[in-house]
Protein backbone atom coordinates (compact mmCIF):
# COMPACT_ATOMS: atom_id res chain seq x y z
CA UNK A 1 0.00 0.00 0.00
CA UNK A 2 0.78 3.73 -0.59
CA UNK A 3 0.24 6.45 1.01
CA UNK A 4 -1.40 9.49 -1.08
CA UNK A 5 -2.22 13.09 -0.21
CA UNK A 6 -6.20 13.35 -0.83
CA UNK A 7 -8.82 16.15 -0.93
CA UNK A 8 -11.52 14.95 0.46
CA UNK A 9 -15.23 17.07 -0.50
CA UNK A 10 -18.47 15.98 1.84
CA UNK A 11 -21.08 18.51 0.86
CA UNK A 12 -19.01 21.81 1.73
CA UNK A 13 -16.07 20.77 3.55
CA UNK A 14 -12.66 20.19 1.81
CA UNK A 15 -10.18 18.89 3.63
CA UNK A 16 -6.73 17.19 2.98
CA UNK A 17 -5.93 13.45 4.48
CA UNK A 18 -3.78 11.43 3.70
CA UNK A 19 -5.04 8.32 2.09
CA UNK A 20 -4.14 4.33 1.75
CA UNK A 21 -3.98 2.99 -1.67
CA UNK A 22 -3.64 -0.42 -3.42
CA UNK A 23 -0.59 -1.00 -5.40
CA UNK A 24 -0.41 -2.43 -9.09
CA UNK A 25 2.34 -3.55 -10.73
CA UNK A 26 3.18 -4.93 -14.57
CA UNK A 27 4.56 -8.06 -14.10
CA UNK A 28 5.73 -9.64 -17.08
CA UNK A 29 6.44 -13.04 -16.96
CA UNK A 30 9.62 -14.80 -19.38
CA UNK A 31 9.65 -18.43 -19.80
CA UNK A 32 13.45 -18.21 -20.89
CA UNK A 33 14.16 -15.15 -22.48
CA UNK A 34 10.81 -15.39 -24.62
CA UNK A 35 8.32 -13.09 -23.18
CA UNK A 36 4.98 -14.53 -22.33
CA UNK A 37 2.32 -12.11 -20.80
CA UNK A 38 2.39 -9.36 -18.41
CA UNK A 39 0.04 -9.60 -15.67
CA UNK A 40 -1.23 -5.89 -13.99
CA UNK A 41 -1.24 -7.10 -10.34
CA UNK A 42 -0.64 -6.55 -6.92
CA UNK A 43 3.05 -7.19 -5.82
CA UNK A 44 2.29 -9.84 -3.37
CA UNK A 45 2.52 -13.52 -3.45
CA UNK A 46 3.55 -13.23 -6.95
CA UNK A 47 5.54 -16.58 -7.30
CA UNK A 48 1.94 -18.23 -6.99
CA UNK A 49 0.69 -16.38 -9.12
CA UNK A 50 2.64 -17.31 -11.89
CA UNK A 51 2.20 -20.49 -10.29
CA UNK A 52 -1.45 -20.27 -10.70
CA UNK A 53 -1.69 -18.36 -14.05
CA UNK A 54 0.58 -21.17 -15.82
CA UNK A 55 -1.51 -23.67 -14.72
CA UNK A 56 -5.00 -22.13 -15.12
CA UNK A 57 -3.99 -21.09 -18.60
CA UNK A 58 -3.34 -24.60 -19.51
CA UNK A 59 0.24 -23.67 -19.95
CA UNK A 60 1.44 -26.57 -17.10
CA UNK A 61 -0.05 -29.50 -16.36
CA UNK A 62 1.28 -30.05 -13.09
CA UNK A 63 3.53 -27.92 -10.51
CA UNK A 64 6.47 -29.98 -11.05
CA UNK A 65 6.71 -28.80 -14.70
CA UNK A 66 7.90 -25.08 -13.10
CA UNK A 67 11.60 -25.52 -12.30
CA UNK A 68 11.99 -22.41 -10.90
CA UNK A 69 10.68 -19.04 -10.69
CA UNK A 70 12.62 -15.78 -9.90
CA UNK A 71 10.78 -12.91 -9.51
CA UNK A 72 13.07 -9.51 -10.20
CA UNK A 73 10.85 -6.91 -8.19
CA UNK A 74 13.20 -3.74 -9.91
CA UNK A 75 12.30 -4.20 -13.42
CA UNK A 76 8.99 -6.33 -12.30
CA UNK A 77 10.01 -9.44 -14.34
CA UNK A 78 9.24 -13.24 -13.53
CA UNK A 79 11.71 -15.28 -15.18
CA UNK A 80 10.31 -19.38 -15.33
CA UNK A 81 12.22 -22.24 -15.84
CA UNK A 82 10.06 -25.27 -16.99
CA UNK A 83 11.00 -28.50 -16.82
CA UNK A 84 10.00 -29.23 -20.24
CA UNK A 85 12.09 -29.05 -23.23
CA UNK A 86 9.22 -27.85 -25.31
CA UNK A 87 9.21 -23.90 -24.77
CA UNK A 88 7.73 -24.12 -28.20
CA UNK A 89 5.03 -25.84 -27.58
CA UNK A 90 4.26 -24.16 -24.56
CA UNK A 91 3.95 -20.80 -26.53
CA UNK A 92 2.02 -22.27 -29.49
CA UNK A 93 -0.59 -23.21 -27.00
CA UNK A 94 -0.86 -19.56 -25.92
CA UNK A 95 -0.65 -17.77 -29.67
CA UNK A 96 -2.80 -20.65 -31.78
CA UNK A 97 -5.57 -18.85 -32.03
CA UNK A 98 -4.87 -15.12 -31.61
CA UNK A 99 -4.55 -13.69 -28.13
CA UNK A 100 -5.38 -11.47 -25.34
CA UNK A 101 -8.07 -10.51 -22.71
CA UNK A 102 -10.23 -14.24 -22.93
CA UNK A 103 -8.94 -16.11 -25.78
CA UNK A 104 -6.37 -17.74 -23.44
CA UNK A 105 -9.10 -19.37 -21.61
CA UNK A 106 -11.29 -19.95 -24.51
CA UNK A 107 -8.55 -21.95 -25.96
CA UNK A 108 -8.08 -24.41 -23.34
CA UNK A 109 -11.87 -24.52 -22.87
CA UNK A 110 -12.70 -27.10 -25.28
CA UNK A 111 -10.50 -29.56 -22.48
CA UNK A 112 -11.22 -28.44 -19.73
CA UNK A 113 -15.45 -28.81 -20.28
CA UNK A 114 -14.56 -32.46 -20.44
CA UNK A 115 -14.06 -31.89 -16.54
CA UNK A 116 -16.95 -33.42 -14.90
CA UNK A 117 -16.95 -32.42 -11.12
CA UNK A 118 -18.45 -35.78 -9.45
CA UNK A 119 -17.02 -34.89 -6.10
CA UNK A 120 -19.88 -36.13 -3.18
CA UNK A 121 -18.52 -32.96 -1.12
CA UNK A 122 -21.27 -31.24 0.76
CA UNK A 123 -21.49 -28.36 3.00
CA UNK A 124 -24.28 -26.67 5.07
CA UNK A 125 -25.56 -23.25 4.11
CA UNK A 126 -24.77 -22.30 8.00
CA UNK A 127 -21.15 -22.99 7.14
CA UNK A 128 -21.23 -21.45 4.40
CA UNK A 129 -22.39 -18.19 6.19
CA UNK A 130 -19.77 -18.52 9.07
CA UNK A 131 -17.36 -18.87 6.01
CA UNK A 132 -18.21 -15.59 4.12
CA UNK A 133 -17.72 -13.82 7.22
CA UNK A 134 -14.70 -15.02 8.59
CA UNK A 135 -14.04 -14.13 4.73
CA UNK A 136 -14.91 -10.57 4.80
CA UNK A 137 -12.70 -10.35 8.27
CA UNK A 138 -9.68 -11.45 6.01
CA UNK A 139 -10.17 -8.74 3.90
CA UNK A 140 -7.58 -6.12 5.29
CA UNK A 141 -6.88 -4.08 2.51
CA UNK A 142 -9.73 -4.11 0.92
CA UNK A 143 -10.93 -2.35 4.25
CA UNK A 144 -7.91 -0.33 4.37
CA UNK A 145 -8.03 0.97 1.19
CA UNK A 146 -11.45 -0.64 -0.75
CA UNK A 147 -9.32 -1.34 -4.05
CA UNK A 148 -8.85 -5.20 -4.10
CA UNK A 149 -10.55 -8.63 -4.83
CA UNK A 150 -9.93 -11.53 -2.82
CA UNK A 151 -10.06 -15.25 -3.09
CA UNK A 152 -10.03 -18.21 -0.60
CA UNK A 153 -9.77 -21.98 -0.74
CA UNK A 154 -11.48 -23.51 2.28
CA UNK A 155 -13.31 -26.80 3.67
CA UNK A 156 -15.87 -27.30 6.32
CA UNK A 157 -14.00 -26.21 8.67
CA UNK A 158 -12.50 -22.83 7.37
CA UNK A 159 -10.26 -20.62 5.33
CA UNK A 160 -7.01 -22.91 4.50
CA UNK A 161 -5.52 -20.47 2.13
CA UNK A 162 -6.49 -16.74 0.87
CA UNK A 163 -4.74 -14.19 -1.63
CA UNK A 164 -5.75 -10.56 -2.49
CA UNK A 165 -4.95 -8.70 -5.45
CA UNK A 166 -6.95 -6.05 -7.80
CA UNK A 167 -7.72 -8.53 -10.33
CA UNK A 168 -10.30 -10.89 -9.15
CA UNK A 169 -8.77 -13.49 -11.94
CA UNK A 170 -5.58 -12.65 -9.82
CA UNK A 171 -6.87 -13.65 -6.55
CA UNK A 172 -8.02 -16.95 -7.55
CA UNK A 173 -4.59 -18.12 -9.51
CA UNK A 174 -2.36 -16.85 -6.34
CA UNK A 175 -4.79 -18.86 -4.51
CA UNK A 176 -4.35 -21.94 -6.64
CA UNK A 177 -0.99 -21.62 -7.29
CA UNK A 178 -0.56 -21.51 -3.54
CA UNK A 179 -2.35 -24.78 -3.16
CA UNK A 180 -0.40 -26.37 -5.67
CA UNK A 181 3.01 -25.41 -4.22
CA UNK A 182 1.25 -26.91 -1.06
CA UNK A 183 0.27 -30.25 -3.21
CA UNK A 184 -3.37 -29.38 -1.44
CA UNK A 185 -6.19 -31.97 -2.65
CA UNK A 186 -8.41 -29.40 -4.61
CA UNK A 187 -11.66 -32.19 -4.96
CA UNK A 188 -13.09 -31.57 -1.19
CA UNK A 189 -12.74 -28.15 -1.23
CA UNK A 190 -14.65 -24.47 -1.90
CA UNK A 191 -13.44 -21.57 -4.05
CA UNK A 192 -14.78 -18.61 -2.17
CA UNK A 193 -14.38 -15.08 -4.55
CA UNK A 194 -15.22 -11.75 -3.80
CA UNK A 195 -15.95 -10.62 -7.67
CA UNK A 196 -18.50 -11.59 -10.20
CA UNK A 197 -18.44 -15.22 -11.56
CA UNK A 198 -17.73 -14.99 -15.29
CA UNK A 199 -17.04 -18.22 -17.62
CA UNK A 200 -13.41 -17.41 -16.98
CA UNK A 201 -13.28 -17.48 -13.13
CA UNK A 202 -15.45 -21.05 -13.65
CA UNK A 203 -12.81 -22.57 -15.84
CA UNK A 204 -10.48 -21.88 -13.82
CA UNK A 205 -12.04 -23.54 -10.88
CA UNK A 206 -12.97 -26.39 -12.96
CA UNK A 207 -9.29 -27.16 -14.30
CA UNK A 208 -8.71 -27.88 -10.38
CA UNK A 209 -11.56 -30.04 -10.08
CA UNK A 210 -13.06 -27.62 -7.63
CA UNK A 211 -16.71 -29.12 -6.56
CA UNK A 212 -18.41 -25.42 -5.15
CA UNK A 213 -17.53 -22.19 -5.60
CA UNK A 214 -19.31 -19.00 -3.78
CA UNK A 215 -18.95 -15.48 -4.87
CA UNK A 216 -20.46 -12.62 -2.49
CA UNK A 217 -21.64 -11.15 -6.03
CA UNK A 218 -23.69 -12.38 -9.20
CA UNK A 219 -22.59 -15.03 -11.83
CA UNK A 220 -22.85 -14.54 -15.72
CA UNK A 221 -25.04 -17.14 -17.79
CA UNK A 222 -22.35 -18.35 -19.14
CA UNK A 223 -20.90 -19.69 -15.63
CA UNK A 224 -24.16 -20.76 -14.79
CA UNK A 225 -25.01 -23.28 -17.78
CA UNK A 226 -20.95 -24.44 -17.97
CA UNK A 227 -21.39 -24.92 -13.86
CA UNK A 228 -24.66 -27.17 -14.84
CA UNK A 229 -22.42 -28.94 -17.52
CA UNK A 230 -19.63 -30.12 -15.69
CA UNK A 231 -21.84 -30.52 -12.02
CA UNK A 232 -19.82 -27.64 -10.18
CA UNK A 233 -21.78 -25.76 -7.82
CA UNK A 234 -22.32 -22.34 -8.01
CA UNK A 235 -23.03 -20.00 -5.65
CA UNK A 236 -24.08 -16.45 -5.59
CA UNK A 237 -24.71 -13.43 -3.64
CA UNK A 238 -23.47 -15.01 -0.61
CA UNK A 239 -24.38 -12.64 1.93
CA UNK A 240 -25.45 -12.97 5.74
CA UNK A 241 -27.33 -15.34 5.88
CA UNK A 242 -28.09 -15.33 2.38
CA UNK A 243 -26.92 -16.83 -0.60
CA UNK A 244 -28.47 -18.26 -4.12
CA UNK A 245 -27.32 -21.84 -5.33
CA UNK A 246 -27.37 -21.79 -9.35
CA UNK A 247 -26.72 -25.44 -9.62
CA UNK A 248 -25.55 -29.22 -8.49
CA UNK A 249 -27.42 -28.00 -5.43
CA UNK A 250 -27.25 -31.44 -4.00
CA UNK A 251 -24.14 -30.44 -2.40
CA UNK A 252 -25.50 -27.79 -0.38
CA UNK A 253 -27.60 -29.57 2.17
CA UNK B 1 -30.32 -10.71 -20.12
CA UNK B 2 -31.76 -14.87 -19.26
CA UNK B 3 -33.77 -16.43 -16.65
CA UNK B 4 -32.57 -19.28 -14.53
CA UNK B 5 -34.24 -20.85 -12.11
CA UNK B 6 -32.46 -20.39 -8.56
CA UNK B 7 -32.86 -21.51 -5.27
CA UNK B 8 -32.65 -19.00 -2.57
CA UNK B 9 -31.68 -19.57 0.87
CA UNK B 10 -32.27 -16.80 3.85
CA UNK B 11 -31.52 -18.58 6.99
CA UNK B 12 -33.20 -22.13 7.19
CA UNK B 13 -36.24 -21.08 4.40
CA UNK B 14 -35.23 -22.43 1.01
CA UNK B 15 -37.28 -21.59 -2.05
CA UNK B 16 -37.04 -21.81 -5.69
CA UNK B 17 -37.14 -18.53 -7.75
CA UNK B 18 -36.86 -17.47 -11.14
CA UNK B 19 -33.55 -14.91 -11.39
CA UNK B 20 -32.92 -12.41 -14.00
CA UNK B 21 -28.64 -13.08 -15.01
CA UNK B 22 -26.50 -11.12 -16.91
CA UNK B 23 -25.03 -12.40 -20.29
CA UNK B 24 -21.98 -13.08 -21.27
CA UNK B 25 -20.75 -13.97 -25.02
CA UNK B 26 -17.27 -15.02 -26.68
CA UNK B 27 -16.78 -11.78 -29.07
CA UNK B 28 -14.25 -12.65 -31.01
CA UNK B 29 -12.56 -10.21 -33.54
CA UNK B 30 -11.17 -10.54 -37.03
CA UNK B 31 -9.59 -8.07 -39.03
CA UNK B 32 -10.15 -9.84 -42.28
CA UNK B 33 -9.59 -13.20 -42.42
CA UNK B 34 -7.33 -12.98 -38.81
CA UNK B 35 -7.46 -13.35 -35.32
CA UNK B 36 -6.93 -10.58 -33.17
CA UNK B 37 -8.33 -10.93 -29.79
CA UNK B 38 -11.29 -12.81 -27.73
CA UNK B 39 -13.61 -10.51 -25.46
CA UNK B 40 -15.54 -11.66 -22.90
CA UNK B 41 -18.54 -9.55 -23.12
CA UNK B 42 -22.22 -8.31 -22.46
CA UNK B 43 -23.95 -9.05 -26.26
CA UNK B 44 -24.57 -4.80 -26.48
CA UNK B 45 -23.56 -2.32 -28.52
CA UNK B 46 -21.04 -4.08 -29.95
CA UNK B 47 -20.34 -2.77 -32.66
CA UNK B 48 -19.19 0.85 -30.25
CA UNK B 49 -17.41 -1.88 -27.89
CA UNK B 50 -15.10 -3.21 -31.02
CA UNK B 51 -14.51 0.51 -32.50
CA UNK B 52 -13.68 1.88 -29.15
CA UNK B 53 -11.22 -1.00 -27.74
CA UNK B 54 -9.74 -0.86 -31.37
CA UNK B 55 -8.53 2.81 -30.63
CA UNK B 56 -7.99 2.42 -26.88
CA UNK B 57 -5.40 -0.33 -27.65
CA UNK B 58 -3.75 1.63 -30.11
CA UNK B 59 -4.64 -0.58 -33.19
CA UNK B 60 -6.07 2.62 -35.01
CA UNK B 61 -5.63 5.87 -34.65
CA UNK B 62 -9.64 7.37 -35.75
CA UNK B 63 -12.53 6.45 -36.10
CA UNK B 64 -12.45 6.72 -40.42
CA UNK B 65 -9.64 3.99 -40.27
CA UNK B 66 -12.47 1.76 -39.95
CA UNK B 67 -14.22 0.42 -43.40
CA UNK B 68 -17.00 -1.51 -41.90
CA UNK B 69 -17.54 -3.87 -38.70
CA UNK B 70 -20.25 -6.92 -39.04
CA UNK B 71 -20.97 -8.64 -36.19
CA UNK B 72 -22.46 -12.14 -36.45
CA UNK B 73 -24.66 -12.62 -33.79
CA UNK B 74 -24.89 -16.44 -33.60
CA UNK B 75 -21.57 -17.03 -34.12
CA UNK B 76 -20.21 -14.00 -32.12
CA UNK B 77 -17.32 -13.10 -34.62
CA UNK B 78 -17.10 -9.32 -35.15
CA UNK B 79 -15.56 -8.96 -39.17
CA UNK B 80 -13.71 -6.10 -39.11
CA UNK B 81 -12.40 -4.04 -42.49
CA UNK B 82 -9.82 -1.51 -41.82
CA UNK B 83 -9.44 1.69 -44.23
CA UNK B 84 -5.76 0.71 -44.07
CA UNK B 85 -3.87 -1.79 -46.02
CA UNK B 86 -1.10 -2.75 -43.91
CA UNK B 87 -3.12 -4.99 -41.68
CA UNK B 88 0.41 -6.59 -40.77
CA UNK B 89 1.10 -3.35 -39.19
CA UNK B 90 -1.86 -3.52 -37.22
CA UNK B 91 -0.96 -6.79 -35.83
CA UNK B 92 2.43 -6.13 -34.98
CA UNK B 93 1.33 -3.00 -32.79
CA UNK B 94 -0.45 -6.07 -30.83
CA UNK B 95 2.18 -8.86 -30.66
CA UNK B 96 5.43 -7.23 -30.54
CA UNK B 97 6.08 -7.37 -27.07
CA UNK B 98 4.11 -10.88 -25.83
CA UNK B 99 0.47 -10.87 -25.68
CA UNK B 100 -2.55 -11.01 -23.13
CA UNK B 101 -4.10 -9.15 -20.42
CA UNK B 102 -1.93 -5.74 -19.47
CA UNK B 103 0.42 -6.00 -22.14
CA UNK B 104 -1.57 -4.26 -24.43
CA UNK B 105 -2.14 -1.00 -22.90
CA UNK B 106 1.46 -1.07 -21.79
CA UNK B 107 2.75 -1.77 -25.74
CA UNK B 108 0.39 1.74 -25.86
CA UNK B 109 1.69 2.98 -22.83
CA UNK B 110 5.20 4.71 -23.94
CA UNK B 111 3.11 7.00 -26.43
CA UNK B 112 -0.11 7.77 -24.41
CA UNK B 113 2.64 8.72 -21.65
CA UNK B 114 3.59 11.65 -24.02
CA UNK B 115 -0.55 12.86 -23.83
CA UNK B 116 -0.44 15.95 -21.31
CA UNK B 117 -3.66 17.24 -20.72
CA UNK B 118 -4.21 21.07 -20.27
CA UNK B 119 -8.22 21.42 -20.60
CA UNK B 120 -9.22 24.48 -18.82
CA UNK B 121 -12.26 22.60 -18.23
CA UNK B 122 -14.24 22.65 -15.02
CA UNK B 123 -16.78 21.02 -12.78
CA UNK B 124 -18.51 21.50 -9.03
CA UNK B 125 -18.49 19.11 -6.62
CA UNK B 126 -22.03 19.05 -6.33
CA UNK B 127 -22.77 18.64 -10.15
CA UNK B 128 -20.33 15.56 -9.61
CA UNK B 129 -22.85 14.13 -6.74
CA UNK B 130 -26.36 15.14 -9.07
CA UNK B 131 -24.51 12.59 -12.14
CA UNK B 132 -23.47 9.86 -10.08
CA UNK B 133 -27.18 10.15 -8.48
CA UNK B 134 -28.18 9.83 -12.11
CA UNK B 135 -25.21 7.65 -13.38
CA UNK B 136 -26.97 5.22 -10.81
CA UNK B 137 -30.29 5.42 -12.00
CA UNK B 138 -29.49 4.53 -15.53
CA UNK B 139 -27.48 1.11 -14.41
CA UNK B 140 -30.79 -0.95 -14.82
CA UNK B 141 -29.00 -4.32 -15.71
CA UNK B 142 -27.21 -3.87 -12.73
CA UNK B 143 -30.24 -3.38 -10.49
CA UNK B 144 -31.90 -5.76 -12.02
CA UNK B 145 -28.84 -8.70 -11.83
CA UNK B 146 -25.80 -6.88 -9.55
CA UNK B 147 -23.77 -8.54 -12.50
CA UNK B 148 -22.48 -5.29 -14.36
CA UNK B 149 -20.16 -2.53 -14.48
CA UNK B 150 -21.44 1.03 -16.11
CA UNK B 151 -19.38 3.82 -17.77
CA UNK B 152 -20.81 7.24 -19.04
CA UNK B 153 -19.77 10.56 -20.89
CA UNK B 154 -20.84 13.47 -19.38
CA UNK B 155 -20.26 17.34 -19.18
CA UNK B 156 -21.86 19.58 -16.70
CA UNK B 157 -25.12 19.66 -18.40
CA UNK B 158 -26.09 15.47 -17.71
CA UNK B 159 -24.82 12.35 -19.18
CA UNK B 160 -24.59 12.33 -23.18
CA UNK B 161 -23.44 8.44 -23.76
CA UNK B 162 -23.29 5.25 -21.06
CA UNK B 163 -23.30 2.16 -21.52
CA UNK B 164 -22.76 -1.29 -19.35
CA UNK B 165 -21.18 -4.99 -19.77
CA UNK B 166 -19.46 -7.31 -17.29
CA UNK B 167 -16.10 -6.00 -17.86
CA UNK B 168 -15.41 -2.34 -16.51
CA UNK B 169 -12.84 -2.17 -19.38
CA UNK B 170 -15.79 -2.79 -22.06
CA UNK B 171 -18.05 -0.80 -20.46
CA UNK B 172 -15.47 2.40 -21.22
CA UNK B 173 -14.58 1.07 -24.70
CA UNK B 174 -18.32 1.22 -25.68
CA UNK B 175 -18.93 4.92 -24.67
CA UNK B 176 -15.35 5.56 -26.14
CA UNK B 177 -16.34 3.75 -29.26
CA UNK B 178 -20.23 5.63 -29.41
CA UNK B 179 -18.58 9.45 -29.14
CA UNK B 180 -16.11 8.30 -31.80
CA UNK B 181 -18.59 7.71 -33.94
CA UNK B 182 -20.82 10.54 -33.26
CA UNK B 183 -17.73 12.61 -33.24
CA UNK B 184 -17.92 13.96 -30.05
CA UNK B 185 -15.28 16.07 -28.76
CA UNK B 186 -13.77 14.45 -25.35
CA UNK B 187 -11.80 17.28 -24.58
CA UNK B 188 -14.17 19.15 -22.19
CA UNK B 189 -16.12 15.80 -20.79
CA UNK B 190 -15.91 13.60 -18.04
CA UNK B 191 -15.72 9.67 -17.84
CA UNK B 192 -17.88 7.80 -15.22
CA UNK B 193 -17.13 4.57 -14.07
CA UNK B 194 -18.73 2.36 -11.48
CA UNK B 195 -15.09 -0.05 -11.31
CA UNK B 196 -11.88 0.60 -9.62
CA UNK B 197 -9.61 2.91 -11.70
CA UNK B 198 -6.46 1.01 -12.65
CA UNK B 199 -3.79 2.26 -14.90
CA UNK B 200 -5.50 0.26 -17.94
CA UNK B 201 -8.64 2.28 -17.43
CA UNK B 202 -6.28 5.84 -17.04
CA UNK B 203 -4.75 5.09 -20.49
CA UNK B 204 -8.09 4.83 -22.06
CA UNK B 205 -9.21 8.00 -20.99
CA UNK B 206 -5.89 9.52 -21.24
CA UNK B 207 -6.22 8.16 -24.79
CA UNK B 208 -9.09 10.56 -25.93
CA UNK B 209 -7.59 13.25 -23.38
CA UNK B 210 -11.12 13.21 -21.66
CA UNK B 211 -9.70 15.73 -18.85
CA UNK B 212 -11.48 14.37 -15.64
CA UNK B 213 -12.50 10.72 -14.65
CA UNK B 214 -14.33 10.17 -11.53
CA UNK B 215 -15.27 6.83 -9.96
CA UNK B 216 -17.62 5.17 -7.22
CA UNK B 217 -14.45 3.17 -6.26
CA UNK B 218 -10.86 3.69 -5.35
CA UNK B 219 -8.05 3.84 -7.89
CA UNK B 220 -4.45 1.93 -7.46
CA UNK B 221 -1.12 4.00 -6.90
CA UNK B 222 -0.65 3.47 -10.37
CA UNK B 223 -3.38 5.18 -11.75
CA UNK B 224 -2.85 8.39 -8.94
CA UNK B 225 0.79 8.65 -10.60
CA UNK B 226 -0.11 8.36 -14.61
CA UNK B 227 -3.37 10.75 -13.88
CA UNK B 228 -0.92 12.99 -11.76
CA UNK B 229 1.64 13.17 -14.60
CA UNK B 230 -1.06 13.48 -17.38
CA UNK B 231 -2.67 16.35 -15.90
CA UNK B 232 -6.09 14.38 -15.39
CA UNK B 233 -8.39 14.79 -12.60
CA UNK B 234 -9.03 11.84 -10.84
CA UNK B 235 -11.53 11.59 -8.63
CA UNK B 236 -12.79 8.04 -6.45
CA UNK B 237 -15.49 7.03 -4.09
CA UNK B 238 -17.78 8.95 -5.67
CA UNK B 239 -20.75 8.25 -3.35
CA UNK B 240 -23.65 10.63 -2.09
CA UNK B 241 -22.53 13.61 -1.51
CA UNK B 242 -18.32 12.55 -0.51
CA UNK B 243 -15.77 12.31 -3.36
CA UNK B 244 -11.91 11.98 -2.51
CA UNK B 245 -9.48 13.80 -5.27
CA UNK B 246 -6.70 12.68 -6.46
CA UNK B 247 -4.94 14.62 -8.52
CA UNK B 248 -5.24 17.79 -10.81
CA UNK B 249 -7.46 19.08 -8.63
CA UNK B 250 -8.17 22.70 -10.08
CA UNK B 251 -10.59 21.76 -12.15
CA UNK B 252 -12.60 20.71 -9.50
CA UNK B 253 -13.84 24.29 -7.88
Amino acid sequence: METFKVIRIKGTDREIIEDLVVEEVPLTLNIGDKELVTLLCMPSDLEDLVAGFLFTSGLIKKIQDIKKIVINRKQWVARIDLATADIEMVFKRLYTSGCGRGTLFYNAADIINRIKITSDFKIEPVKINALMLDFQKKSEIYLKTGGVHSAALADTSGILIFAEDIGRHNAIDKVIGHGLKRDISFENKIMITSGRVSSEVLLKTQKCKIPVIISRSAPTNQAIKHASDAGITLVGFARGSRLNIYSAEERIS
